[in-house]
């Protein structure tokens, strides 16, 4: 898995803190009207002129979040960006500026250092965020990364979770489970370098997963799709922990339950396929999988007609007045309770 | 050094994720105007009606930058808020939000989190301002916090590093040296611990600095205070990494020379007591030692009347138009250049 090359290495220690902001932080132009100062001083300085400002915040640790013999630097510092930004899209909102902080140990060398900031300017042109602030600092073991998105939304025109109504439909975008089984894919072939080095790597065939899992994208065009078709969600939530997780998370906001169905969840073929190939159910696979970073959102049973036929967008589901009732139908009928199995970095 | 107690201890996994996010950031009550939606949903609402935004990140290692043994977890929680809200201070702004994000490995139990979060909660109590954000997750190793903080500031008002101009007075807040040299009394005495268990600790008549290096303040009261004498920095920085090292950056972003007075650097008859006691020069301790928070300004020459005898402020130099002056002058007439031998974490 882990090619063999050689590579340049500087040590962290060479450089020292405030060379290495400098030259990791140097190719970020400011392109926000809302970012008036960036990096260089104790605090960006911003203003937003309208509107609400949006922040959230999310911390990646190398072993737990991430692990770095198959996620390859700039891939990881897109992701960090990425999972952050997904927030920012689930209140309604658009991202403006992130910072980010990094912590790492002397085993990196700069130019390590370097590719993870070529996927974070990589995401920051994507989704055209101003990168505004930071710390890097060294830790005694490992990797992390904390990233801080702000973003703005018009007052009115935020989504929380708390805002979905009984008979609202829910509603996702694109499809569940890939990132899963992306991870799945990389962990065996991981098991089977161990056990054998010179086996090439079977990653063929399957560049659909494997992208959700170390190239995920947040849905931008969600909100600017659903503000086209005139639709405004009720509740939303992105799908970071699993669709069964973030379902529970919209009730207990709500305070209502809510029903849905097998055989409407988007699954993709090739996570049917490869749900089969490991022995794994796949709506299991994407009630609980996890870091599919799609929205989950409802709307008024109203608006249906507005979104139906929409290739990005699924029915799966509608809100109940019983906050108690919480279930999946399956495809023979059977009513199963949703269970937040989701992931946790505790367990 | 360590007290001997029964503990509770209860573990991370037996409460999850979620359930831990909740319990940590019950007590969080949400006092500032500008905080419309805080913990809870995908990201914090804020709302600024007039001014401008203020944004500050800093990520504080276990074993880098505090060490467990002799920092009790509430001071390590009211400090890590307390670093992030001197960079807003700085500005010339005022605190309103911060988010908190924690990564921490399973040996650690929720009771010690608890106290984090009290000195985290006493922090925001003390300085107004209201948690609206944050992760909790499990690292392999060790503690990690990474803290944004959120401030405003009124157009105009903004303070940066880089406003100062030939011959201003430099200034700086309170003493310096202090937090250095309660550290050192904290190592000393975690080497005698860990060579003689049974010997106490001879912590006592040193409350002064051992304050400033656990439990330090930020400079609220500064920018108040120039407010109501009617001065208005030119150029502005707080001191983390020391005297030396956040002059030079004055220099740098001001593109102007600077000529500092030894005899004029404030210094606590403590830190000159203990200086002596560890054969250091106290000059340099102040010069070099950092985490002291004090704030560090420039003024134009007329407003000098205006903080003359002002027992919070020292004028300890002046710029210079030639950017390559960056000197000390010592009490008997040397001129010794600047250097940034101010802490680094990479070092």
């Amino acid at each position: 898995m882990a090619e063999e090359r050689e590579e340049e290495f500087t040590s962290l220690e060479k450089i020292g803190e405030f060379g290495l902001i400098k030259r990791l932080t140097q190719n970020f132009p400011l392109n926000q009207s809302s970012s008036i100062k960036g990096i260089g001083d104790d605090a960006a300085i911003l203003e937003f002129l309208s509107g609400r400002v949006l922040v959230s915040t999310d911390m990646l640790v190398e072993g737990v979040h991430f692990d770095l013999s198959y996620m390859p630097p700039q891939h990881l510092g897109y992701k960090a960006v990425v999972v952050n930004l997904s927030d920012i899209y689930a209140m309604n909102g658009r991202p403006t500026q992130i910072t980010v902080n990094l912590a790492i140990s002397n085993r990196f060398g700069i130019e390590y250092l370097d590719k993870i900031y070529e996927g974070i300017r990589k995401a920051c042109q994507v989704y055209e965020v101003d990168l505004v602030g930071g710390d890097t600092t060294s830790s005694y073991s490992g990797l992390t990364i904390s990233i801080t998105a702000i973003g703005e939304v018009e007052e009115g025109l935020e989504v929380l979770r708390s805002g979905a109504k009984e008979k609202d439909l829910v509603v996702v975008s694109g499809d569940l489970g890939g990132a899963y089984m992306g991870l799945q894919i990389l962990e065996r072939e991981k098991r089977v370098f161990k056990e054998n080095p010179d086996i090439q790597p079977e990653l063929g065939g399957n560049e659909y997963v494997l992208e959700r899992q170390l190239k995920p994208e947040a849905r931008k065009d969600i909100p600017e799709l659903l503000h086209k078709l005139g639709v405004k969600p009720t509740a939303m939530i992105d799908i970071s922990d699993g669709l069964s997780s973030e379902a529970l998370h919209l009730c207990e906001s709500s305070q209502l339950g809510i029903q849905l169905y097998e055989e409407k969840i988007p699954i993709d073929p090739t996570v049917y396929k490869l749900a089969e190939e490991f022995k794994l159910n796949a709506t299991t696979v994407a009630l609980n999988g996890g870091e599919d970073y799609e929205l989950l959102f409802t709307i008024p049973l109203e608006d249906h007609d507005k979104i139906k036929g929409n290739p990005h967008l699924s029915v799966i589901g509608h809100m109940l007045s019983d906050s108690k009732e919480k279930n999946l139908v399956t495809r023979d009928g059977k009513y199963i309770p949703l269970s937040a199995q989701g992931w946790n970095s505790f367990e």
